[in-house]
């Protein structure tokens, strides 16, 4: 019976999804749901970013947490127009889910948006079960995570388009196999597009900030 | 109407935890419910912990996965009892239940063991969710996941009665504020412990292995 419940809500999801990742074509804005563990870098990702190519392209976020504002309170500081969904009214819930990314969306004026980050929940599992209505799916691993993950967590690396290998300063230090690891990553996703960068030395932002910039200016990006 | 059906799963598991729990105290063994991010070092603990005091007393370990038996692995060659659960075949789940620690101590000679170890999924939400029936929950942070985690997942650091904070030998190179992450930690939960320890080098576990050889010796913990 629980099962039965379970496909309900996911399907119910996956309909507002749809109408949501319409919104987002006609109004021509590139959505990119950035899912990863707690503490991979994805709100560092972000402010490297902006910081990199804010200029040339008007970016947006949306922020999901659990609790607390500290992650949309740091990008507010970039002059970035910022929205935060807190999941804990809403029983905790360890992912986002289509509706409440319409919902913040219809505060932002997306019509002035190039890109659109939706910083999903820190976790590497629930979230990759839900279609947000983005336009792709990005993965940020950490290389203090090390280099199984994705044979531990696949779906998560299985339903992203791009993965972001993220704290490359810290590599030497780590000696982190990183051809095992991107080996690991493409047993499970065989077309799945790899950056390697430091969000706090930039090092690698170049290739990723080139294919952000194209596919915003795809826009037509289903 | 779905939130019916979670309050019964929830209850429904409470109740057979509740049963693992006594069985535990039956057989004397200390079960340690290990909980944290994917990559925070949870099974470099167990290992480091085997290494440490494996000689003085019997340690037993219930790995649990969404997929692969890597961790199994990785303690199987310490020569120490190890249960893999893989909730994958089960829809993925990102926590583990009651009902298969059950099953999976029921797999090892209790009698013999005095700490048991689940290594809960990687994870920072669901796990919280959901009582194993362990006699302790302990959650492992790592420092490269930052300090603000306690603020952002609460729940994990209310329902955890120790905290190991992991990856000391980063605290250098990635200047954490550790004051700052200690109150974060109590702010959520004011009795927690506080253990600082690398599981690579070892520094810190001497405090934590006297903690958990004074629960072991207990064995009437509840």
């Amino acid at each position: 019976m629980e099962i039965n419940v379970l496909k309900k809500v996911l399907s119910a999801n996956d309909a507002v999804a749809k109408r949501v990742r319409e919104i987002f074509l006609e109004k021509r804005v590139f959505a990119v749901n950035l899912m990863g563990s707690p503490g991979a870098g994805k709100t560092a990702v972000i402010e490297k970013t902006i910081e990199l190519i804010g200029d040339k392209l008007n970016i947006g976020v949306i922020e999901g947490d659990i609790f607390s504002t500290v992650d949309a309170a740091r990008i507010a500081k970039l002059n970035t127009p910022v929205v935060q969904i807190n999941t804990g009214p809403f029983g905790g819930d360890c992912h986002l889910e289509a509706g409440w990314i319409k919902d913040a969306a219809s505060s932002l004026d997306l019509e002035k948006l190039d890109i659109l980050f939706i910083e999903n929940v820190g976790n590497l599992v629930c979230p990759a079960e839900f279609d947000t209505g983005a336009n792709r799916n990005v993965v940020v691993l950490s290389l203090p995570e090390g280099d199984d993950k994705p044979v531990k967590y696949p779906l998560m690396f299985r339903v992203s388009g791009a993965m972001l290998v993220n704290k490359l300063d810290l590599a030497e230090i780590l000696q982190v196999d990183m051809s095992h690891l991107k080996e690991n990553a493409r047993k499970v996703n065989s077309s799945l597009e790899i950056f390697e960068v430091s969000a706090l030395t930039g090092e690698g932002f170049n290739l990723w900030t080139e294919w952000l910039i194209g596919m915003a200016n795809k826009k037509s990006v289903k």
